[in-house]
């Protein structure tokens, strides 16, 4: 920082490069704390590059300032940057900065992959098992109980499930060991849930041109949002898991045999749990299957930027 | 494109990472023709990989879209970045996109240069000779021009000078070919012109803990400018090459005896003019001559995207 350009070294294997805007109003609100709108930033290109089982490197930084934020929330939108990128080993080594009439925040991220691990969302299969990293629908549900009524939040203060579902919308990880797990147990392909289940699956299969059946029982509902449905009805926790955003989880599609390794690993190195979800099929049909054994398509309803 | 991130070769030297921001209403106005921003938007940030004495290679592009601007804008805006990016050997690999209330373009490129020949803002050594690619002033003088009263555009419209300013405003060249002769020739520190010769120049002699004698009467002054001047009275020549920015020209510090190399390599390769302005001081002040001989001190004034 200071010249033109970063100079950094070149690694060993190919380049990973990864962009996300943040827009105020679109993205955030800026009620929302500084330090956890730059940890959120960071978070959602290292999933980004962690989806493609590659490990981040170098990050930059350019911010978008209104009058609306000062010199401390700047210092502050930055240190959870620096928190991301430590728990990382990445660097921020450029940026630049503008004033303008709303808050934007765009990161960039180069990573490094060796051809041999590199995995995209191309290469799914059928018979395929389909499996997920953690848990879904928290930041979905975070963002609700945040939205929610006074009575509600007040309930909610101070119990482990609110503070669970808070940490999930604003704490995301990014599943960077696991991703590279996953593809040393020969992921065919692979993405991060930053979208919702249903359209990110959607996605994938579409690169691979294949379908696939998922359990609904086997979709990974966060357990913190039972909780919340009952204090808040109409928020099915199912559909959540299934169309709320932001969980930075990782969606995989990997050979049978592999599956037990590869759900044995990252609970071992990680702690990390890996579910299973269904199976790739060779129609191009996205189904969702019911206890009951019905079937229906997975709608791709989901996070939308332009909706 | 398509991937949660881009999959790239890395190259054979380092890697530059530069990036910038432009901002509706601060770096543009939406009169601006798309096609244009984009070319520009592309055109500054691989000036500053050119500043560096590197080659670009890939960009991420990302764009917040207002309610003002529509695909037609959108694909001319991305048509023009196309056009820079073909001049330079340069794919774009990724992006994002959001709406917005203001319209933000964030362009990243990386680069790629070899260890021998990389070039920072901190190596000027007192002797040196200060010189500068090609014209200065022509993009302020093109803005003046642009925000003139309907009469004098009326008048300058059809002119050969009014429509050179307009291409220095609009097209600016990166000097990639140019930076990497200078670092063959010995440059010992380099940047771009993006905020106007005189701030631009006090931060390279600040970088490098040196001053500068800059004779007056040696700064390329666009030739144009005397037609401008002629018609918008208070417009100085040489107060737009000082303090215009975005010319994008090349400021170096060089070796003396390396001079007349750089300034034949330059002409014949590329045609571009090289001028030498002055000389590296060892004391830290930054000193403007006159043609009478008298010194004053030289005003950082420019471009400051927080004035």
């Amino acid at each position: 920082v200071g010249d033109d350009a970063a100079l950094v070294e070149p690694g060993h294997g190919a380049v990973l490069l990864t962009t996300d805007l943040l827009v105020e109003g679109v993205h955030f609100e800026l009620s929302m704390a500084p330090r956890d709108l730059g940890y959120k930033a960071l978070v959602a290109n290292i999933s980004d590059v962690a989806a493609m089982a590659g490990s981040p490197r170098y990050a930059l930084v350019s911010t978008v300032l209104s009058e609306a934020v000062g010199p401390p929330w700047v210092i502050e939108l930055y240190g959870g940057m620096l928190e991301a990128c430590k728990e990382h080993a990445c660097a921020i080594v450029g940026g630049d900065l503008s004033r303008g009439r709303e808050v934007v925040v765009s990161v960039t991220i180069t990573g490094e992959v060796s051809h041999r691990d590199v995995v995209s969302r191309t290469g799914a299969r059928p018979g395929d098992r389909i499996v997920v990293t953690g848990w879904l629908g928290g930041a979905a549900g975070g963002l609700a109980l945040g939205r929610a009524g006074d009575d509600v939040v007040r309930r909610a203060a101070g119990t482990d499930w609110e503070r669970e579902l808070s940490l999930a919308l604003d704490r995301p990880v990014a599943r960077v060991g696991e991703g590279q797990t996953l593809a040393q147990c020969g992921a065919t392909a692979m993405m991060d849930v930053s979208d919702g289940l249903a359209l990110d699956l959607t996605r994938l299969c579409a690169a691979s041109s294949v379908g696939a059946r998922v359990r609904l029982d086997d979709v990974p509902v966060h357990p913190a949002l039972r909780h919340l449905a009952g204090m808040l009805p109409g928020h099915d926790p199912l559909e959540l898991a299934l169309s709320g955003g932001e969980d930075y989880e990782l969606l995989a599609t990997i050979p049978e045999d592999r599956v037990t390794e590869a759900m044995e690993l990252l609970n071992g190195r990680y702690g990390t749990r890996l579910h299973g979800i269904g199976e790739v099929a060779a129609t191009q049909e996205v189904v969702a299957v019911g206890a009951d054994g019905a079937e229906r398509p997975l709608e791709p309803k989901g996070w939308d930027h332009f909706a």
